[in-house]
């Protein structure tokens, strides 16, 4: 029985490692991508990530600004004050039942 | 003739549209992964992301901070107070002809 536990185990442990690779793998694909052939200053490049991810994550949670920053762990005034930098625009479409 | 020059800018263009393609493609999957799935504070995920690229370019520069800032339009002294904030260390190994 310890025997079964043990295996299980392995093939969990064996499971992490295999998605520590993918990370891994998938991090210094995009990195070598997007950080080195395209020649850009740094900061350049983390904010065209960041607007991205604050676009990503706003439309999840159909634009709640509160929502988002919870999310993201970020003060609702840094929040606000990312939305205003990246110029970032609603667009909105009336719904009814 | 004109119709040549034509054609191959018009292959170029292709080529220029699948590039953004791939890069769009590659943009949103690390961005789901690295930032949507594992749900961590957003200046988290940021650093993490810097620290590599950090790494990434001064390993290619033989670890000459003035050449990595250089590369990515740092300033000098900025690099160098990253370099201690990730607690980036050398491993010197000597060589000889």
């Amino acid at each position: 029985f310890l025997n079964i536990k043990a295996t299980r185990q392995a093939l969990i442990d064996e499971r992490k490692k295999s998605d520590d690779k993918c990370r891994e793998i998938l991090l210094n694909t995009f990195m070598e991508y997007f950080f080195i052939k395209q020649r850009r200053p740094l900061r350049e490049s983390l904010n065209i990530l960041e607007k991205a991810v604050l676009i990503r994550v706003l439309s999840s949670v159909n634009g709640k600004q509160k929502d988002a920053a919870k999310y993201l762990d970020l003060k609702y005034s840094t929040m606000s004050e990312k939305v205003k930098k990246y110029n970032i625009k609603y667009f909105k479409i009336p719904i009814a039942d």
